[in-house]
């Protein structure tokens, strides 16, 4: 008989937490460490304390609440998401994994289980990048560099302001780290921000591995000429190779990459007048691969590829790598025990890949990673229209329960 | 024995002329009504009073020298072109054309030849569209309007306040038009601005028509969804089809309007970055043919396309017209008066279309009107870079001016 989480409080916390930061339009706007994001977080404690759980926040700021182990030398296993939004996000993403973690903790002590692990529940720091991108992951499996932090996404000014703000420091950050010895597992529920669930009509989705990415500048260079005086054989458009290049990252991918996925997100043409033809194109690329060798194809073929176009019109290229973060498969332990909770409570469930990052990617570095997805409605994400429907978030905190408590006996 | 003009005199005041708004990179800023610009229409006045030319500025600020014919009630034969420049120009565009034109007047006066009709050379005012395009000629030829004044190309505010500024009056502008039993005809000479005299190796191009153009807004609408979770078959990106467009765009004009031009001259991207699949691509399309009936199917050929390509690939598309100018044929007898003249000097002549608009499809409207082409060095224009081989210059200006005694002569 699975056990369950009580859902009536778990809802009722939903909509408490929604309204930090809360939009008009139905979405939230809780970027790192502003004031909704603050509160938010304090609310997280509060909650936790109420049930008669532990509380810690690191150096890195992760905020964490605990039902300790009466084990001595146990083991924790973690389970968390984040509580902060993109500017201007849905309410689903990080916070149902968050309330899902405190969810199944407190379930866990109100059936008075007696584990043989520590369970803890995790908000991450800045998942969504307002300075880093995955900050407190990476700080917690210790991952993050001086480097990283010599040059953030956000900027390097707002992050020192930001940690002083906060009455942080870089040497902080990099202590966050965990030791792997104390580890038992992390466990993430996310909503899957991708239409995969909803269009198989299946309940729960186990993620196989968190997919690799890499990003790409991708500039033709042709000659800006009269859009009057010079015929179309006279012409070196770099607006016409870029087009074929758009058309053929689509069919490399669709043809030789089944699975894998590719985009140019961004044009911008110069001199970009009515009358000039275009004399430059500049392109922003994406792609993204499950498996390491396959991502080394994957980019190689995109490359040749924006180079015979650029050939076919007489322009010139070049093609610049911005950053790669690596594939990080799951742990099949882990895939296992969401695949029998789901089947326990009657559910149908699917693996398949996350085609976004998560913390999960970063706990990887330090121990044994899996997720959990629930269907996304429309497959929207990062958009204040973001919907799972309430069922299928109580689905996922019971897979994610009963999992949990599978994994801590086993991990005695 | 063809007349020939003073081509040091002439090359003399083509420095002096450059050397106004000259810029460090070889080019020339001559807005309209900038300092440059008014010194340079003092300077041009100045040369014909030293010449022994009469000179006139009418209520649109045209500025002409004239050598009056003394037969009684003889029409006038008019040439021209302008002295403004693009924001960051070349020395040739307009001015050229300005300088053959006093360079032939004084020709005919130093040669002493009894004219039946009064010679003209005009710098018409704000070709280039500073402040509106054509400005000068639309207000000489009466097809300047309330309504163009209401919604001019540099805005409102700037025409009112330039106005002002220069002592001008709307009204003025609209008196400005002529009467065209006054005209004889208007020549007006050039630089080709592309490439097609000197991939031929041919001295003169004789102009057939002045090409019509049509700018349309093109906007595809699909889904922006995150790009690591989408898909690729369940993506509607925006910029698959506004790429797909642009190579339409291509191989419509290339393989069904041979002649014509069509140019996507600016995309953009909504949002733009890396990891979004683009939910909206705004393009900026231009067309031209030298023909009415053709350019109607031009433009519904790529409309079509726009239909096509969007449905393809599962996509909204709007099509809207910005503007249309029509195509303009020049005279024949003026056509045939330049090749004669080119014969007689023992220079080669083609005819061409103008892919450019010129203050010559304007005169269209009053009285006959013709071109003639000098080569541009790899064709480019509206850039300091542009460039005439100076014994072309000389060569376009001996063409005009027997063209205009010819013309002259059998217009008495």
């Amino acid at each position: 008989m699975p056990l369950r989480v009580d859902a009536d409080r778990m809802q009722a916390d939903f909509e408490a937490l929604s309204s930090f930061g809360a939009t008009s339009d139905g979405g939230v706007a809780r970027t790192t460490f502003s004031e909704p994001h603050l509160a938010v977080r304090a609310w997280l404690l509060e909650r936790g304390r109420a049930a008669g759980l532990e509380t810690r926040v690191d150096s890195a700021t992760n905020h964490s609440v605990l039902l300790p182990t009466t084990r001595p030398g146990g083991r924790t296993l973690m389970l968390g998401s984040h509580l902060d939004s993109v500017r201007h996000g849905g309410r689903y993403d990080g916070a149902l994994g968050v309330l899902c973690a405190l969810e199944v903790v407190r379930s866990v002590k109100d059936a008075d289980l007696d584990l043989p692990v520590t369970l803890e529940a995790v908000d991450f720091t800045d998942e969504e990048g307002t300075l880093i991108g995955l900050l407190g992951s990476w700080a917690m499996a210790g991952i993050l560099t001086r480097e990283i932090l010599a040059a953030p996404r956000g900027g390097r000014e707002l992050l020192v302001s930001e940690l002083e703000r906060m009455g942080l420091t870089e040497t902080g950050l990099l202590e966050a780290r965990r030791a792997p010895e104390t580890l038992a597992g992390y466990l993430e529920l996310h909503i899957e921000q991708g239409p995969v669930l909803e269009r198989a009509g299946v309940d729960i989705g186990v993620v196989t591995g968190i997919i690799g990415s890499a990003s790409f500048s991708v500039v033709f260079e042709g000659d800006a000429r009269h859009a009057g005086t010079t015929p179309m054989d006279a012409r070196r458009d770099a607006a016409v190779g870029a087009s074929a290049f758009v058309l053929g990252v689509r069919e490399t991918v669709i043809t030789r990459f089944p699975g894998c996925v590719a985009t140019v997100g961004n044009i911008e043409t110069e001199p970009g007048s009515f009358n000039v033809v275009p004399g430059r194109a500049l392109l922003r690329l994406e792609c993204r691969s499950l498996d390491r060798a396959e991502q080394d194809a994957l980019e190689q073929a995109l490359t040749a590829r924006a180079h015979a176009e650029a050939e076919r019109y007489g322009l010139g290229v070049t093609v610049e790598r911005l950053g790669r973060w690596e594939p990080e498969p799951t742990d099949e332990e882990i895939r296992a025990a969401f695949e029998k909770a789901a089947t326990e409570l009657g559910l149908t469930s699917l693996r398949m890949p996350s085609g976004a990052g998560h913390d999960a990617q970063a706990l990887a570095a330090i121990t044994r990673s899996g997720m959990v997805f629930v269907p996304s409605v429309g497959g929207v994400s990062h958009d204040p229209s973001e919907l799972t429907r309430w069922e299928d978030c109580v689905n996922g905190a019971n897979v994610l329960l009963n999992a949990t408590v599978e994994l801590a006996r086993a991990a005695a």
